[in-house]
Formats: C-alpha cells, structure tokens, sequence
C-alpha cells in the first residue's frame, strides 16, 4: 500500500528510499549544535561523534566557531557538501527560517528536536502546519517534531542523546514516546536483545507511525517490530499493513491512553486522538498484532519470538526449584487463561525414575528440595500433554554455587575446579534441551531471581544467545508465553482454544 | 492471645522466651555439618561462620573428625557447653534419632532443613508427627521442617545458606517458602530495604506462620511485617492476632495458590489447606492486613510504609519526565482505582510561571521536552486536591547527565564540575521536599528506568535511605500506593471512597 502523501506528487522517490536516507545518510548536520552541558545540540552532536558512524557530520550554530572540536557553519547553507539528512535542536520561534534553509540545501530528512508545536496548541499547531507545507514542497521529509531522534545500529548513525544500551540485533522499535524508550532499551539490553532500528515518532506532523512500520515491513535486518503507541494518524492503514506483515514478521504493541485520564494525557502529548479501547482491542487481535500492557512486555514477547518456536497449544508444563515458586508459577500459569495439564503416564514414570521421593509427583514439578535438573526437563518437553515449558528459579550449577559464600580459602580451589567441571556440562545439558526444544517445537521461558553467578559466565551467555531468558518473575514468563499462544493461534499454528 | 501449644504445658517457657532463643541464641550446633560441596550442612554451616556473631557454633557429623576447620562431635550429646540452637539437615530416616539427642541435651529450638516428610505423605507424614511429638514431650521448639533456616540482622544467627543481600533494617519476613525469599531479600536489597528478622517456616510441624506473627508484633526492631504464605495452619488466631497488630504496625500479605493449579501446587508443597480466595480476601480487608499479588510488591509496599506518611484520601498527582511517561502513569494510576484530579488554580497559577510554554497544563504534569524540577514538585505538594505525588523519570540531574556519554577530553572536568555542584543542589531540593512531604502529609514515590548515574551517588543514597524509591515502572508504583490509601481508609486517616 502506498504512502498517501507519494500519491500527491508524482516522479518524487519512494518512501523506501525517502527513509534510506534517514537510516543511512552519507552526511548529517546538528542545527543548533551547542558547547553547552545539557543542551539537546550539546548531547546530540555529542553522541554523533561518539558513535563512529563514518558519515560526515557538522555543526551548525549561528554564533560560535567552533563546536566540540568541529568548524560550525552559520546555516546548514554554508556546508560545502551535500546534506542528507540534519537534526533540528533549535527553538521553535527559530524553525521556519531553519526548514526554508534545509530545503534550499536538498536536505533529504530533517529530524525536528524540537517541541512547543502541536502538542501546545495555537501557535505552536501553525507553526508545526507551515513547517510541514515547506517540507512538502521542498520534497524533504519530517521526524518529529517533539522527537528524540533515531538510531540505526547497522550504520551506526545514532541521533538520541539519551538511549544507552543499544546493541546491533535484529528487533525494530517505534516509538510516540521517546523518554519511555529507555525503559524498553535498558531492559532489551539485560535480557540481551539487540535493535536493527529505532526511530523516536514525536508527534508525527509529516511521516507517521505507518511510513515507518511500512518501512520496517521490508527490511531484512528487522526479525520482530516493535511499538509503542498513543493513537493513529492513519488507523486504517496500520490495520491493513499489519494485517499483511504480521503473517511473516510479528508486530508487538504497547498502546498507552486506555483510560480516561491516559486518553488526555495522550492528547497533551502527542496531540493524538486515542480511539476506543475496545474498538482497537479487536482490531488488534484481527490483524495478528501483539498487544501487551506494559512497556516491558515489549522485551518479554520479543525474545522468544526471535529464537524460539511458537507454542503449538496453550497447556504449559512447570519446573520449579521450590515449592514457593511452583505454586506462584501455577497461579501466573492459569491466571493468564494458560492451562496445567496432568502430564502422561509415561512422562511420570521417567520424573519418579529421576527424582527422589519427595518430589512434587505432578505438573508443576518441585523437585523438594533438590536441586531442578536438566533430566527432569527433558521428558516434559517430550510430553504430547504439554506445548510450552516454564522454568523458575534456575536449573542445575545456575543457582547452586552463589558466589557471595566466603569459603575458608583452603577450600576456595576445590569449589573453582567444581564450578569449571559443572560450567561443561551444564552447556552440553543446554545444547540438548535447545536440540529438543527444537525437535519437540515448544518454547521454554526461564525465569530467575537469583544475581550473582546466574547473570554472568558461559551459561547465562549461552541462554541469552539462545533467547531463552531470563525473564525477573514467573509471573512475566506467563504473560509473554499467553501472547506467543494468542499469536500461534492466529497464524493457524497452535489449536484455537 | 497465648499459643495454643503453650495452653497443654504448664510451667512452660513462654511463646517470646523460646523464639528467643531461636533468634539469639547462646550456641548453634549445625547436625549433619558437611565438608561436601552443595550439601545443606555445608552451605548452612559455612554461612554461619561466615556471619560472624560470636555465638559457639558446633560442627555435628558421625564420620568426619572435622568439618570446616572445626572439631567435629559424632552427636549433639557429646558437645561440651550447653546448646540453645541446632539446625538438622541430615535425610529424613536419621530425624527421629536425632531429635531423642537433641531433648536429651536440653536443646530450646531445632530447626530442621530436611524435606520429604509430611510434603510427600505416607512414611515421611508419619515420621513428621513423631518428631513432633517428641519436641512436645522434650519442651523443643521446632521450625520447619522442609525449610530453609532464618536470619536475625541483630544477633547476626544467619542459618540460610541462600540469602544474599540481606542487611539490618526493620522489616521482618516470614516465609511459608524457602527459595521464593530470595525474590524478596533480593530486591529489597535494591531498594536500601534492611531486615529485622527473616524466618522460613516450611511445613509448620509445631511452630506456625501464627507463632512468628505474635512473636513479631512484640518485637521492637520490626516495625513492618512481610508474610509469604500459601495456607493457614490457625486462620482464626492469624486474623484476630492481624487485627489487633494493624492498628500499630501492618502486614503486608502475599497470599500464593489463588487458582486451581496453583492451590494443588500448595497442598503438595508444604502440605496447606488454602481455603476460598474470596473469603480470605475479605477477611484480609476486615483485618487491615495488606494484601499484594506478586512476591516484589512486599517490598514496593514495605518501602513507604517505613518512612513515608500514609496517604490521606487517593487523589494522585503525577510528575512526568516525558509525555509517554505521563500517559502510561496516568493509566497506571487509573487502573488501580485511584483517582487524577485537576489541580487547583493557584497550582496552575504556579506551574504557569514556573514551566515553559510546552507543560502540558495539568494533571499528570509534563514539562515537554525540559527537565522535571523540584519546583514543579513543590505545589503539586501542597495542593490540596492532591494526596500523594508519584513522580515518573526522575528529577532533576538525576537524569540529566547520563555517565555513559564519552565526552572530549576537554570537556571532561567542565562535567565533573557542573554535576558537583548539581549534587549539592539537589540534595538540598531533596531536603526541602522531604520537609513538605512531612509537613503536607503525602507520600512521594519515585519511579525511574534511568540506569548508571541515577543508581549511584549521594542523591541515589539519600532517596533510598528516606525510603523514596526507586519503583522500577509507574505500574509499580501506582499498585502500591493503592496499598497504601487501603490500609491509610481502614486505619481511618483517608477519606473513604
């Protein structure tokens, strides 16, 4: 489906290659680049510069010379070379003078910094509307305005200041929000999840939410795309897009106003219109979109959907350490519409082989005590009672040698040799259950609340790469598995309920 | 309300005497003390001498001569001073022999880690009640079994071989699960929360949930009282001691096995009747204890309740850094029942001249693209539409100068410079606000996803050590506070709904 704002002008690029500009420039210019602490054009150029993209960058400040270290130009007019694309930091009043100059320069795609527009009303609004008619005359496209900027890990050209945390990898994020970016970012990061891209929507006054998610659609290097929303420029056509992609590529949402005071809350940020809850509750699930309820969920859903298989039925199988864990495992399970079959005869005469008398004798597994072992793994995921398996708590060495116990040090070597002989086969156990998750194809969410050793070394890396985990609660690992559920189910994978 | 144990003994210690002596003990005596790796008798052992409380700790094994550098007694019998404490990890056929020794030796309290008794049924059912049995014949006390021991910060008698993290404070945790603690202990820790006393009380052979609640109410260094449980050994006692201690001190609940899996887990775990969730819920509220749904919020709860004022009625103000912040608080907020009023006009009046033209003009505040500031906070504070602030992203420098940005050399000390002297600020703004906090009457809780600098640092340590947060998400943070108005309407401070 078309852009609808290609279709006015005939003979102009592609929003493909409109956005190949934003994602790979040869060059980019800060307008508003500054030497002061704290400054958008301080923080901006500054990140720029840090990442090493190999594009050209310059700094464009009307009164200093110099600007971290670079020759500043008075206007983006100035710069010998071509711009492609430029990031706009100064205020509002200055904006109109700045879009006229970008235009004159065949700036291909200017990323307005800059808030006070729209989302303020009155003059902020005509302001927003004059900047979009320059723009669209001068063929040049618009972020923003009232954006954070954007990253692309593949080119290395990061416009955000703030966004710590961003590994190459192959999930996208949009967002209406940025600051709440970095909630998505940091965690993404804990839980080892990389980004291809990312692009900060701001309020959305020329290219929206829907040129980017079309964007997305056809790029090789996003796997899962991610969004958080506020309300649609162009409700129809993220339906009818999504409807499409969400086929071969999944789409996860995180839609924020969904009461009454998030609805206005919205409107004062974005000057989005919200729409009713419910309405889009159904169109979601009709066009395949993932919706989850808090922004971190993102993360949660976006890692086993980029390693794992999707769960062909909704009954989950339970390995706890610890009966505490069992029990609140079990509620999350069924609290999120899961459901905890019995496990087959065959099933449970394996675990009573395994375990010692005083395990729990049926789903959820606590072992009673001992510790949880890979052997009890295995034949819950052959089980043809079970399609997904949630593990709390950590399996073997991962939560048995908490490196906080001070050893008297005569026996410190001894517990170092155990750990490095545990530490081999606890990553040959990890590559069979990965072989059998594969075989079986049925997920496994680990979920840990153990520090220390269990976040560090060559397993926890291994369970990273793998996209196994670790999700913080049982309770987190219950929810992502009932999106994978909803969504195998709609791809006609898993059985309807 | 006496201990109905106590009522079959004439003469008897008292409930207190006897916990005392659990808690702070002369001497600890660890049976079934191990040099083996990963073995309870190790871990537990090699913790208490790594703990450091100057009490006599006796290593008991029937083989070894020594155990962990200490002379090792083939029995607790054999131990020349007296001994107040043991803690008894050896498998369940050896219990009752040891449990003969332990009430010749006049032993006050066993505690007893082993698992397979009155969990699995059958032999390990019938050799539990023995034990029993014999304890009550000896005058023994015993905690568990199938636990995993306890920790007093006073006494510094750690018997929990898996605890790390927890630091002297005046919170107690009892714990009807082992391993699920560290989820708790864990993230207190994070949050500067410190314990009093922590007991596991696995399947309440003789000493119940009820035991450590009474005893907890007397105890003047816990002021906050955590209970994990997943069922009643004296539901009436629990809810008539609750009532009585809720009027000086709460209790915050986190009551597992709420649906059909979760409540069969339960019974096979520590061997618990959960009742009807429903009705356990209204007698929770009858009594005013504090009733949370996921293990963390213990300590989301906790948090306030130990510095904060309670709120009084639950009207939210909510201070936002960033649009989508605001809009997913304002969700949070409304989600849990509260309430988002607009402010009053001399608060407009205030945060018209204090912020730029891009606020967001009213409830939840917004500063569009600038910093939250302390001056923002101020009249929100002492609005009197307004009960409790909740403030999202962080304030001031807080978020402002990220660590991770590697600037220019040059610039390096201009940085450090200017963040000293923002510190200083800020810390100053933090004592002004906590003064209004005090003098207004409403709690403050602070959410932030900003890792690095807003972890760290002097204003870190102070909000951590007045017990303002941090809360990983709004949603967090929202969910607490409507813990808070609950228990802040039963007590008869807030305004009802």
């Amino acid at each position: 489906m078309p852009c609808p704002y290609l279709g006015m002008r005939d003979g102009m690029m592609s929003l493909k290659e409109q956005l190949d500009y934003l994602f790979d420039p040869r060059s980019v210019a800060v307008i508003g680049a500054s030497n002061q602490l704290g400054k958008w054009g301080f923080i901006i150029l500054a990140r720029l510069l840090e990442s090493k993209s190999g594009k050209e960058i310059y700094a464009i400040n009307k009164k200093e010379r110099e600007v971290l270290g670079l020759k500043a130009y008075g206007s983006v007019v100035d710069v010998p070379g071509p711009v492609d694309l430029v990031v706009i930091t100064v205020p509002f009043q200055g904006i109109i003078d700045v879009m006229h100059d970008c235009v004159r320069k065949g700036v291909k795609v200017a990323i307005v910094i800059t808030g006070g527009l729209a989302e303020t009303g009155g003059e902020g609004a005509r302001i927003e509307q004059e900047m979009v008619e320059i723009a669209r005359r001068g063929g040049m496209r618009i972020v923003g305005p009232n954006c954070l900027g954007h990253v692309d890990t593949h080119s290395n050209v990061r416009t955000v200041g703030f966004l710590p945390g961003v590994k190459r990898g192959n999930v996208a994020l949009i967002s209406q929000s940025g600051n709440s970016s970095q909630s998505v970012t940091k965690y993404a990061g804990q839980m080892g999840l990389g980004f291809s891209k990312f692009v900060s929507s701001g309020n959305e006054a020329d290219l929206h939410f829907e040129d980017y998610l079309e964007y997305l659609g056809q790029d090789d290097k996003t796997k899962v795309i991610l969004g958080y929303i506020e309300g649609f420029r162009e409700g129809r056509r993220f339906f009818e897009l999504a409807k499409k992609l969400t086929k071969k590529k999944p789409i996860v949402i995180m839609k924020a106003g969904r009461t009454d005071a998030g609805v206005r809350a919205a409107q004062s940020h974005t000057a989005s219109l919200a729409g009713s809850d419910m309405v889009l509750d159904a169109a979601f699930k009709q066009a395949g979109v993932i919706r989850v309820e808090e922004i971190s969920e993102l993360v949660d859903v976006a890692v086993p959907l980029l390693g794992q298989p999707l769960p062909q039925g909704r009954r989950v199988g339970v390995l706890a350490m610890g009966g505490g864990m069992a029990v609140m495992a079990a509620d999350a399970v069924r609290r999120e519409g899961l459901e905890m079959p019995a496990f087959s005869p065959a099933t449970m005469e394996k675990l009573n082989s395994i375990m010692s008398h005083r395990w729990s004798r049926g789903n959820p597994v606590d072992p009673g005590g001992d510790l949880v072992s890979y052997q009890a793994l295995w034949p819950m995921l052959a089980d043809e009672n079970i399609d997904a398996i949630i593990i709390t708590g950590g399996v073997g060495m991962i939560a048995s040698f908490p490196d906080w116990v001070k050893l008297p040090s005569s026996m410190k070597s001894r517990l170092d040799e155990a750990r490095k002989r545990m530490e081999g086969a606890e990553i040959g156990n990890l590559d069979k259950t990965i072989q059998l998750m594969k075989k079986h194809q049925k997920p496994i969410l680990f979920t840990t609340h153990v520090s220390g050793a269990a976040r560090r070394g060559k397993v926890h890396s291994k369970l990273r790469s793998s996209y196994l985990g670790f999700y913080p609660t049982p309770e987190r690992a219950a929810r992502a598995l009932a999106c994978l559920v909803e969504y195998s189910e709609y791809l006609g994978i898993a059985r309807g309920e």
